[in-house]
């Protein structure tokens, strides 16, 4: 690197809202993209990688949150002399980047064209706690196709990839809705050409899942007091009017049968209602011939997250166990991934109408929850030391790690100071070293090694009354020649 | 997505210098970093990702080229009532993010910290043909130890992850050079203090590999006519003067021995060069105890990439064998990796100087590489195409893609409009499909599928006068319960 300018030190932080990921951290989400991608790879999908940076022009300068438009991105000028320069911004989404990329290489992609993507989005928000302005998303979507088979196929697929990273069945489950059959709800309730009051009522829904059906009823019509007391403005309808919207909210029934009756019920005699309806009744059909039964995924009209901007079916996939959160409360571990049809995004750039549907998942909740469940390590094992006791024979220590690692077995010969043997086992034990290999000029002389079990080692101090501890040695002298063998043995002995 | 504002239609392209990844571009650049995290991971370093942005701070406002201090990243200012917001910057390698990090948790994480990191890094810069400005770098470092024993471990570690991805010896060569030794030859230049004098040198030396060893001599001294006939001015040194320089740069010999004896008469009695050639000497031993020979890594002062910015030992790793390059000219395939010690990084944060030493493997050129010599498949092989007969039967077809898939088999159902069987038969060609399953409503009947061949039907129609092909079916009806067991079957006969 460059010599640093004299200049006041620069303070070793992360922009706001940014962290770093370690070791495990990094592994572990690697290795669950990697399984992810396996299963979309298997469903015929192709990998995509478009760059991270978008002009703000084909990103569009707005986010799927339909309450901050224009805001949210990180944007910035290309340089140019007249200063004239594009906007740049980071992608916020892998669904904006995939429909340019759509439609600036239609010619030469399939139809339809069935692609996933996985990497970091970056949101320009206020960060909360647990909530970063970079995070991953692993997104799969068919392009090019109306058809319902395309939707019940990313449903099965959503379900088989939460099954494979190790979500058992009956802990998750998939809901299908459908936009369409909210909009023929609008219609029977005389408000299919009322834009303001239709958004009033999509903005009220949002809020089902916050405060209920007889929340929700309140606000439709005359307003309600919140937890805090404070009075919220209701949209105005009469109770008659708000009536379709909670039943279209509480329209599930035992079976996918039973929901869609009472969902025709809720749309009268709705056009847009019907299709809907028909499109959800397709979307179960295939799935129940697939084979995937309500225990896996049910059509559910209560999931309202997201039906702002999708134009059809929406699915959401939710983990079912429960949780304690910050406040050691108990509650549902909750959405893990969303998705749904949108048919207006290729639009925006080819005018021309280009159906699509997709699931994004949020893979970091994804892990956490897994870590929760105790499904994956939760501590990193380190690798073995072999220790410096003479350090003009660095070599030897060398050609150790060597031996080692060309026999598969993760290695290092301690770099830092050798002078205090002490800080050589300190360094062992914050690196999870599972064995340290030691080589005096004694042993030297004597063509052995000792070898040191660090996990029993640490369980023989911790519990050092129990003869059975006590019995079993936790370090052993072996031939030089039986080195990779003894640690090995010592390995297996640890799993 | 939320609905597009009314304005001209967005242009569907990506910003000038970035491009997109398709299919396998994306997953075998994906294998390979896992090939090379798997070697770094055995030599026991651990796994960092940190953010994309940094504070233009922390990131310090200037690249490791030293050529354009201030420039090359892309920078904005966070959003802030006053206008007072940080200063954000995506990262232009892993190096100067690694210093930060180390000292922001140097607390938390073991001292020697060996890290390793990949992924996209971003630079603003002049776009060029093949140069784009985000590309994937995949950097392994030790951070807290002086010890020539972390450089020589990296050494030996780029080698073994060279032939790791499929660089066979032979083909690659690991450079070793110093800056000490450098430093140590301009102290008997008598230019040991003069700033300006030193950097006008190392950016003549900078030039050794395109001028060459007579050019570097009149640059260094009376100037030059280059190529084009312009008169380059010299840097007006004497002949006497810049001989030290020429023999540094051509002390390469036959043995390390040798290439040790010619930089010990190049740097005089000057004790930083001296020191540069005793940590030479130590990597040269470590290496050697360690088996890597001259065949896999030389000492060699002709490396002088970089020096400009490193403080100790630098190492380059270039692919020997020759290509042909856009002009059709042969030539050699030259570096993929580089990297060297630099001890002033992270004092930067802390003031105290904190040694550290790493290389940076250039991902894409690696991958550009493999494909160059034929070592990895140049072709994506597609999925198995259940197509549509019957558009209301698409259950069966859904039934057929689960067992394929279920069997491990990548297999996908027909999405698209069913109704002209040609496109489906063009689309599975687009999508390089090996194998295309029909099943009409007479052999839904029958109880039998069709399955053809697509790879040997391609063959047969390439060739359509050979015999042999005429013999050999491509087409199979079978038993629909045996579709699993004959699809397997043809795809094992294409391998």
């Amino acid at each position: 690197m460059a010599k640093p300018k004299k200049q006041p030190r620069p303070k070793a932080v992360t922009p706001k809202g940014f962290r770093d990921y370690f070791g495990q951290e990094v592994t572990q989400r690697t290795e669950m993209l990697r399984t992810i991608a396996d299963v979309y790879h298997r469903y015929g999908f192709d990998a995509l990688e478009s760059s991270a940076v978008e002009t703000v022009e084909a990103l569009g300068k707005f986010l799927p949150d339909v309450d901050r438009p224009n805001e949210g991105v990180f944007a910035w000028q290309e340089f140019d002399e007249g200063g004239n320069g594009d906007w740049m911004a980071l992608r916020y989404d892998l669904t904006a980047p995939l429909a340019r990329v759509y439609a600036q290489h239609r010619n030469d992609l399939p139809t339809p064209y069935r692609r996933y993507a996985m990497g970091p989005v970056w949101r320009n928000e206020k960060p909360g706690p647990g909530r970063y302005r970079q995070f991953y998303q692993c997104d799969a979507d068919t392009v090019g196709t109306a058809s319902m088979a395309a939707d019940a196929e990313i449903c099965a697929m959503l379900s088989d990839t939460l099954e494979t990273v190790g979500i058992p069945r009956g802990d998750y489950l998939v809901r299908v809705n459908n936009r369409k059959v909210l909009n023929g709800v609008l219609e029977a309730m005389g408000l299919g050409t009322d834009a303001a009051a239709r958004d009033d009522v999509l903005r009220t829904i949002d809020k089902f899942d916050k405060v209920g059906e007889q929340g929700v009823r309140e606000l439709l019509t005359k307003g309600r007091l919140d937890a805090s007391g404070a009075f919220i403005e209701g949209v105005g309808l009469s109770d008659d009017q708000a009536e379709p919207v909670i039943a279209f909210l509480t329209s599930k029934a035992d079976d996918t049968a039973g929901t869609l009756a009472n969902l025709r019920s809720a749309v009268g005699d709705s056009k847009i209602g019907a299709e809907g309806i028909s499109e959800l009744e397709q979307i179960g059909e295939l799935l129940a011939a697939g084979g995937y039964g309500a225990d896996r995924i049910q059509i559910d009209p209560s999931v309202v997250r997201g039906l702002g901007y999708y134009t059809g079916p929406v699915y959401e996939a939710e983990l079912t166990f429960e949780i304690f959160d910050e406040k050691g409360r108990k509650r549902q571990f909750g959405s893990v991934s969303g998705g749904g049809r949108y048919d207006d995004l290729v639009k925006r750039f080819t005018g021309q109408e280009v159906p699509a549907t997709g699931i994004s998942i949020g893979v970091d909740r994804l892990l956490a929850a897994l870590r929760e469940k105790g499904r994956i390590k939760s501590h990193d094992t380190g690798p073995v030391v072999v220790t410096v006791m003479d350090r003009d024979r660095m070599a030897d220590y060398q050609a150790m790690v060597a031996e080692l690692r060309n026999a598969g077995i993760r290695a290092e010969v301690y770099l830092g100071n050798p002078k205090n043997f002490g800080n050589q086992l300190k360094y062992a034990d914050k690196r999870n070293s599972p064995v340290a290999v030691i080589e005096g000029g004694d042993e030297k002389d004597r063509g052995v090694v000792q070898i040191k079990d660090l996990i029993l080692g640490a369980k023989i101090a911790e519990s050092a009354t129990l003869e059975e501890w006590k019995e079993r040695p936790s370090q052993f002298e072996v031939p030089r020649g039986d080195l990779v063998a003894k640690v090995r043995e010592i390995l297996d002995s640890q799993d």
